[in-house]
């Protein structure tokens, strides 16, 4: 039975057999997450690019061979065809389906790029004390469209869009310090405070995920999410892309404290 | 008059004036200098894949467009055809010319890599007051290639190559922290002691650089070296590169602190 103690291979294999299809905040826990973007390999050159560019939105973990299913850097043997519970396909820019398996839509040309994901550093944050709001309120963490430009390449461009975790004054200091060593998970934050500083009107009104409770006194934190690939692909509207869907991740056999320096 | 408080941007005038043709060691100090490597943008892909996947030895600074000799992110107004000191041209991965301006061998499907360089941990240890042997003997830093293999693409695969600095014993654990922070520029050590381990059987005899006076009670420490991006080239053949001579680099407007987490 699948439960918090689970191994990554035991968990993708209930993907790969149809048996798991849910968000995986908390499975595995201790185990590296990754968002996973599928592309042309004639798009790959500038999408790497993009991320070398702009690495704490998009900090690369694998990058899978031409053709090749297997992400052989951070899970041997796995297929990223079918070990995550949910993906989004995407033509032109939109989404035209959800699905369970991409094999269907595998192509020889098709290149898949692994990126980290926030999980580790929240794992972080909750091993040293730090409260961690849409955990608490079991909600998905709040995104927002900023004013900041990534650094684009000829073909890929963005907005950079962040997540936002309330924190009293006095965790402020910690929480840069402890989100930091993760520098292939975001690392640290790229605001603290007005959100209006950075483009956000209404924190209540999250562009992705759920709106969280931020008390009196909180300050809002802001970390660069890697949402921000999506927003590159739905602009530079490649003929073929494939995601997955958002907060049914990949998950990997590095453990957290190898997104550390 | 050059001196060693002279700017990047003067540095890199004299190079485009003609001005200006020895190693850069000690020029600008504490700007970032970084090795270039050159490729047609058919490789760019897989070039910039072999750097993310090895990035000790490779720690991608700057990318260029295609055809666009500007280094729009580590010196805007800079031209890599003119400003550096010299330039190594290779087809087929054999050197067959060194000149000054690579204006002649430019096409409008090169790219160019901007890659880390010890020179800025170097300065660390210093401030630090770590001893660097070849900085205190004038010589070139000694090199090896390492049993270690780098993690391969279709096109790109090369041995680890080290470079060496001997320490006594006693301050070996400080140089592995300064130098832990500059990820951008090797980082951390990969070995620690006993060359054989690694393959290496004569310190005295470096596959580049010059050999270095180990004293009795040193240890030899050793940190991964941006000359495997060459060792990367020559296995790999391509039709044209174009490399910076060997302490040659190009020096950027970056202060040596942006290297660091």
């Amino acid at each position: 039975m699948l439960n918090f103690s689970s191994l990554p291979s035991e968990i993708r294999q209930l993907c790969r057999d149809g048996k798991l299809d849910t968000p995986t905040p908390g499975l595995a826990l201790g185990f590296v997450q990754a968002n996973l973007v599928v592309l042309p390999y004639s798009l790959a050159f500038e999408f790497l690019l993009f991320c070398q560019r702009n690495p704490k939105s998009c900090p690369i973990l694998d990058v899978t061979e031409i053709g090749d299913p297997e992400p052989k850097i951070i899970a041997p043997g796995a297929d990223i065809r079918t070990d995550l519970p949910r993906y989004r396909i995407f033509r032109h820019g939109e989404l035209i389906e959800e699905t369970t398996d991409i094999r269907p839509f595998w192509r020889s040309d098709l290149v898949a790029f692994l990126i980290g994901c926030s999980f580790s550093f929240e794992n972080a944050m909750l091993n040293s004390g730090l409260p961690v709001r849409h955990v608490e309120e079991q909600k998905n963490v709040p995104m927002y469209k900023t004013n900041i430009e990534c650094i684009p390449t000829r073909i890929f461009s963005s907005p950079l869009v962040v997540s936002m975790r309330p924190l009293p004054a006095n965790n402020i200091v910690r929480a840069v310090e402890v989100t930091s060593r993760y520098y292939k998970a975001h690392g640290s934050p790229v605001h603290i405070g007005n959100p209006e500083e950075i483009g956000i009107r209404d924190l209540q009104k999250p562009d992705y995920g759920d709106a969280v409770t931020v008390r009196d006194g909180e300050v809002p934190v802001f970390w660069a999410c890697g949402v921000t690939t999506q927003t590159a692909i739905f602009q530079a509207k490649p003929e073929l892309a494939i995601t997955h869907s958002p907060g049914h991740m990949f998950i990997s056999d590095l453990k957290d404290e190898y997104l550390t320096l």
